[in-house]
């Protein structure tokens, strides 16, 4: 069972509002080193099997089709996952 | 200036009901090989300078406290990212 991982991102142009409210709710939480915060959504896919380059080409077409407005957001990322996603810890990426 | 990325996917045990209306509406856009999706949020916060361990220990708090819900919700990852965020696109994670 294989896992592909889709990143969206608002536009950096666009108003993040959800992004501003973590922004400005940092500092009273004593977290004083952000300077900003945008907030977007992150995909889980699964499919059965190994996660091949057909498997990547047609999330890739999903996430511009479906999980993605083109007008307002771009899609950052593409990639298979570690077969268990909750262990995609690597602080070095 | 640099960036952390931060990943919160709600528990595995937690309906998904984003998840589920993008599973459903799949098949109907031809893409028959995904068997599941889950959607969660991916934040990227901004700091002058370089991400330091300090800034990522910082990061990984604010994570825990102000950006998900430990009750419904996973931090799944916490890590430096490129200093251009939108060349985040490594196939191989």
């Amino acid at each position: 069972m294989g896992h592909v991982v889709i990143d969206v991102m608002l536009k950096p142009e666009i108003l993040d509002p959800q992004g501003q409210a973590v922004n400005g709710a940092l500092p009273r939480l004593g977290f004083e080193q952000f300077t900003d915060v945008r907030q977007g959504k992150r995909f889980v896919l699964t499919v059965d099997g190994e996660v091949t380059d057909e498997v990547l080409a047609a999330a890739r077409e999903a996430a511009e089709k479906l999980l993605s407005n083109p007008v307002i957001e771009d899609v950052v990322s593409v990639r298979a996952a570690a077969a268990d996603v909750d262990d995609d810890q690597d602080p070095g990426q």
